[in-house]
């Protein structure tokens, strides 16, 4: 037999995130694609659409008028996922087990310009978007124990609006996800007396095939337990717990970094590359969290094109993820892109 | 304040079997949708295509002729996902953790007829496919710890190919969702000295408010902590472990069930209704399992009509699954709906 070899053989890696595994199948990527392509939108959206329920001036489906903000701008989401008013309740049934929920969703309009993404951002308008969720993190945060910023960009992330915005949900729970999230970083810590992404940064710059991007204070790479094709973390390489705590320094670093990160996510099927992204740090409960360290996921569903995406169905929904190129493949081609985005590289 | 009603306040109802939590917010049902909405097919697909791969006497792609089967036909997956040969290797790093697998993943074709789908197979057809699913299982079963059985129906979940199939991937080792079901069921059968799933299905039948569609043996319904708008749960009402223990009678009352459910799902939205569905029963490890019991899942992805889907995006991929209608109101709509499917209702 053979020498194992991870671009040829099917294995799985271990997320130690999640505790899940996902399963590896590098010699399926040959396999031709007869199915389902999204829609590609090749028209050039206007800056300003009267349509749009996010544009400045505009009125909302409520009735109530955006403001003729420049910058960003926050509102509560007027079809809101939670609310904090409303009853308390639960029931500890172990089959019928449920509790009342409070919080707040709230959107925010990252640019006044209905054509743009966060890829094309200036510099200037993406630091106005990090202190925009240092802000609301900080705010949210005072009233909820979980703050999750995120965005869904794209069509096919289910996003339905292209003005480029995101959101903002706060709770006083933790979701599934995190209390997974929060266990094994606690459990690592104690076991290994040091933090679970600290120690995987160093780990992964020692190691440079995952890495897309970095520089002095971040890293943005492709998991080695990546789910989708081109999954990728921004990580610090320095302390840092919550979103809160970022400085004037780190938060331009970061601008940078999130800037090269998604530009070559453009750049690599030449389209407005979708995903969902978020940012995860320690819950504001006042205490330390030595164990956390802030960190963001990207989850693009693409796989081989432009139109043709991955689909997390039959296996991956009643068995385990299964992923067919391997993270170093999709880091490689992601760093091998161009840093200048493709609408302007005629400049 | 008003009283809790589910109904009308976000709550978070919890799920047994994956220990994860949904949250539920049924006054959000009423937002605007301007999003990404699914191509419907509406032409009629012919009974036999000479392009598709998986009709009777046509090439595959690697060049190998299928038979001129007349009921149903299964063969090695050409692109397969898992294989049995290849070197062994496993690396137990906390953070760069992997093993390698030995599988063979199948397609099974439901019918040589490329139109129909399973919700319009005639009684005998669809004992055929569930008989199929049978010696699969105790084929491969014989093979491997894990066997799953399960399709992915329509463009929307990732199906390449409209000609009814499902796939069988085996493995010696329990996929990830399932290492936690089994987990859970044994933590139970433990605790309460019963078996979960038994006692679940009779308090839903007593509750009745969640049933879809039964008979003396099975019972379809909308479990308490769906995902999926209209995800669905096939359950027993006796003690059966495996699909391999299957009897003529609980075959032929099994068909009914799939039969009730499916044809009720296409009758919602009057179309080919998507959805992802599979079989989780007992581990092929010789070992008795009191705690299991066969039951099968579907997730169906359409929350409003044919053509407007529920997408698991941002929060959900960050944070926890999030839902607008309640389980209790998709059992109703489901229930509601005519036995006969809407493209035999002339007759
Ligand atoms: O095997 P197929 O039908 O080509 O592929 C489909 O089902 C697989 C198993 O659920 C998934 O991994 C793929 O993403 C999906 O496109
Ligand atoms: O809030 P939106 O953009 O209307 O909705 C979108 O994001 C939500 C949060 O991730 C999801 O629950 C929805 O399924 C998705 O369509």
């Amino acid at each position: 037999k053979s020498q194992f070899s991870t671009d040829d053989h099917p294995h799985r890696r271990f997320n130690p995130l999640t505790g899940e595994w996902v399963l590896l199948s590098p010699h399926r990527s040959k396999r031709p694609w007869q199915g389902q392509t999204e829609a590609l939108d090749l028209t050039t959206a206007p800056s300003y659409d009267s349509e749009c329920f996010l544009c400045p001036g505009n009125r909302r489906i409520n009735g109530e008028q955006n403001p003729k903000y420049d910058t960003t701008f926050v509102f509560q989401n007027d079809f809101a996922a939670l609310n904090s008013e409303g009853p308390k309740a639960q029931g500890s049934d172990a089959l019928f087990r449920f509790e009342t929920v409070e919080g707040e969703s709230r959107v925010l309009c990252f640019s006044p310009d209905h054509s743009l993404t966060l890829a094309q951002l200036s510099p200037e308008a993406m630091q106005a978007v990090i202190a925009a969720w240092q802000s609301q993190s900080r705010e949210l945060g005072q009233k909820y124990l979980w703050v999750q910023v995120f965005e869904n960009k794209g069509a096919a992330m289910g996003c339905s609006n292209p003005h480029p915005h995101g959101q903002i949900w706060a709770h006083n729970h933790l979701p599934t996800l995190v209390a997974t999230k929060q266990q094994r970083l606690a459990d690592y810590y104690q076991q290994h007396h040091s933090n679970l992404l600290a120690d995987y940064v160093e780990r992964e710059l020692k190691e440079e095939v995952r890495i897309v991007a970095s520089n002095d204070d971040w890293v943005a790479l492709v998991p080695y337990w990546a789910s989708w094709p081109f999954e990728t973390l921004v990580l610090p390489r320095f302390d840092i717990r919550r979103m809160t705590e970022l400085t004037a320094k780190t938060r331009e670093t970061l601008g940078e970094i999130i800037g090269a990160l998604t530009v070559r996510y453009d750049n690599l099927f030449r389209c407005a590359f979708p995903y969902s992204m978020g940012w995860h740090g320690a819950p504001f409960d006042g205490q330390e969290h030595p164990e956390w360290r802030l960190h963001a996921h990207f989850y693009p569903p693409l796989l081989r094109s432009a139109s043709v995406k991955k689909f997390m169905v039959g296996y991956e929904l009643l068995a385990e993820i299964q992923r067919d190129i391997t993270p170093e493949q999709a880091a490689a081609r992601l760093r091998e892109q161009s840093p200048i985005h493709y609408k302007n590289s005629h400049y």
